[in-house]
C-alpha cells in the first residue's frame, strides 16, 4: 500500500469555475450553459483522515450511492453513481449487452438518471447510451469533445457533471485515444480512469490515435497527481480485480513505474490482436451506440 | 432502494460473548481458547447516519481495507479485509485458480493474513486455503463446524474472527449446505453471505444437505434481520453484479419475496445441471483444498 504522500494536493481542476459545456469548446460559452450551476460549489479541501482503504466512504452528509457492474464479454466495468437524497444519477460506460440489467437496477433503486457518460469512444464494445436515451426520458449523453462522437454534451478539461450534491470533474487523459477522459469525484476519493489507467496496466496505444508518449504524460500529470488514497476504477479488468488506488499504481504498476522510453518500448512491442469488434463498435459508438438498433 | 427500517437493530449476535472455537462445539472450551480476545469488545450501536449507499465506509477511526476479487471460471468472489493500521487481514473464499493474484496483492499491500475462512464447503471450485497455508506462515484456516471439513478453526453461531480493531461475526445460515455461514462486519455494514443469499437469487438446495426450508428460514431470520443498509456481498454472481443491500434483497429478490411454500416449489423445480467440478471440489475442500497439490 502506498503511503499518503499528500503534500500540496492538486486542486487546480477543482478550483476551476464549475461548468459543463453542451457543445463547442469555448470556456465562456460553457459557463453560460452551466449545467445545474453551483451544486458543486464550496468543495472542501481534502481531509487528512485515514480513509484510503475502503472502496467508497461516507463523508459529512453521506457519500454517493455507488455500484460497479461488469460485462463479461468485453470485461467492461460500468459505474452507477447517485445522490442518496435527490436520486439524481450518472452512469459511466454502459454496455449494450447489459442494458436490461442496468435499467432494471436504476428503476429498482428509484434513480433519476441524468447523464450517461463514456470515458472515450470504445473499440471493444458498443455503448448502450443511445438506446438508454430512447428508454429514459431526459437522459443526456456526454463524451469528450475530442472523441469525434456525437453526444448531447461535449466535455473538456475541468468540466463537471453534477448529480445532486455530488459531481464528477473531467481530466483530459489522451493517449489510448485523443478523447480519453478521467472522471474524478468532487473530493478526489474516486477516479474513473477509463482505458487510460488500468489496474497494474494501461490502455493499448496501437490504434485510434494511440500514443504511448501522450498516455504516459496523461497518467503522470493527471492521475498520479491525485492523492494516493484515491480509488482507481478502470473501464476494464481482465483478472478479476475490481479497484486499485493511485498510491498502489504509482508504486506497483509494472508499466508506469518505468521511465518514458522504457514505457514506449513496452507499448510498441505488445503485439496485441486487433479488437474483434472494432469495425462494428467504433462506428456505432461515434453515434452513441445507436447503430441499426 | 429499500428505506432504512432500523428500529431495534439486531445486536443479539454482537452482544454474545466473543469467542472463536478451534475445535469441537463446547462454548466453555471455545471461551478458553478465545482468539485474540477483547479486540472486538466495545462495539458501538449502529449509527443513524445515511451511509447505506456506498460499498464501504469510513467510521470514526477508519473503515477496514476492503477488496472484492473475482474468479471467472466459477464466478466466485473472494474478499480481502484488513485493519488499516495493524495490517491484520482475513480472506474469505479464496480460489485455487487465483492464488497467485491474491498472494501478490496481499504482499503488495503489506498485509498480515491471519485467517482464510470459507463460508462453506464449496462444490464448484477448489479453495486455495490449504495451499495458502503452505505459502504464508501462521495463516489459519476456518470453516463451520457443521461443514464436515478439516480446518484449524471450526466456527459456530456468534463466533468472531478479529482482524486488528475489526471483526467478523458468524451467523449460521444452513440450507445450501449444513455448514453455510454468513459473516457480518462488527458494525453490520457488510455481510458476506456465501451461497446462502445471492444478488436477486440464492444458493441451490439440490445437493450437499440442501434444504429449501432451512435456506428460507436462514435468510429471513439471520440475514433479513440485518439493517436495510447492510451491504450484501455474495460468494458468486453470474450477471456482473458486485453488491446489493439487505433492503434491496428484502424488496426485490424474486425468490425470497415469495412465501415459504412458493419458495420451496421454485427451488425444487430449478432443474439445474450438476456442478461440473463437484466430484473433485467437495473432497478437496473437505481437506482445505489440499488435494494432490
Amino acid at each position: 500500500m502506498g503511503s499518503v504522500l499528500r503534500g500540496k494536493p492538486v486542486l487546480r481542476v477543482l478550483s476551476l469555475t464549475l461548468r459543463l459545456s453542451t457543445e463547442g469548446s469555448s470556456r465562456a460559452a460553457a459557463q453560460r450553459r452551466c449545467f445545474l450551476p453551483g451544486l458543486c460549489a464550496g468543495l472542501a479541501p481534502l481531509a487528512a483522515s485515514s480513509r484510503r482503504f475502503c472502496t467508497s466512504m461516507a463523508r459529512n452528509g453521506g457519500g454517493p450511492l455507488f455500484r460497479q457492474l461488469f460485462e463479461s464479454e468485453s470485461s467492461t466495468y460500468t459505474y452507477l453513481l447517485a445522490d442518496a437524497e435527490t436520486k439524481e444519477a450518472v452512469v459511466i460506460d454502459p454496455v449494450l449487452e447489459t442494458i436490461e440489467r442496468d435499467l432494471k437496477l436504476i428503476s429498482e433503486l428509484g434513480l433519476d438518471l441524468k447523464v450517461a457518460v463514456n470515458t472515450h469512444c470504445h473499440a471493444d464494445h458498443i455503448t448502450s447510451t443511445g438506446l438508454m436515451k430512447k428508454r429514459l426520458v431526459g437522459l443526456r449523453s456526454a463524451i469528450s469533445k475530442f472523441s469525434g462522437a456525437t453526444a448531447d454534451i461535449h466535455l473538456s478539461e475541468g468540466d463537471t457533471i453534477p448529480f445532486g450534491k455530488h459531481c464528477l470533474t473531467v481530466r483530459e487523459t489522451p493517449g489510448h485515444t485523443d478523447g480519453c477522459m478521467t472522471l474524478v469525484l468532487e473530493d478526489q476519493s474516486m477516479a474513473f480512469t477509463g482505458d487510460t489507467l488500468l489496474i497494474r496496466g494501461c490502455g493499448r496505444t496501437d490504434f485510434q490515435q494511440g500514443s504511448p508518449e501522450r498516455l504516459y504524460e496523461s497518467i503522470h500529470q493527471k492521475i498520479f497527481t491525485l492523492p494516493d488514497h484515491c480509488f482507481v476504477y478502470p473501464a476494464h479488468d481482465y483478472l478479476g480485480q475490481t479497484v486499485s488506488t493511485v498510491g498502489e499504481e504509482r508504486k506497483f504498476n509494472p508499466r508506469l513505474t518505468k521511465n518514458l522510453q522504457e514505457f514506449v518500448n513496452i507499448m510498441n512491442n505488445l503485439n496485441l490482436r486487433h479488437p474483434a469488434k472494432i469495425d462494428i463498435a467504433v462506428p456505432a459508438n461515434l453515434v452513441c451506440g445507436v447503430h441499426e438498433v
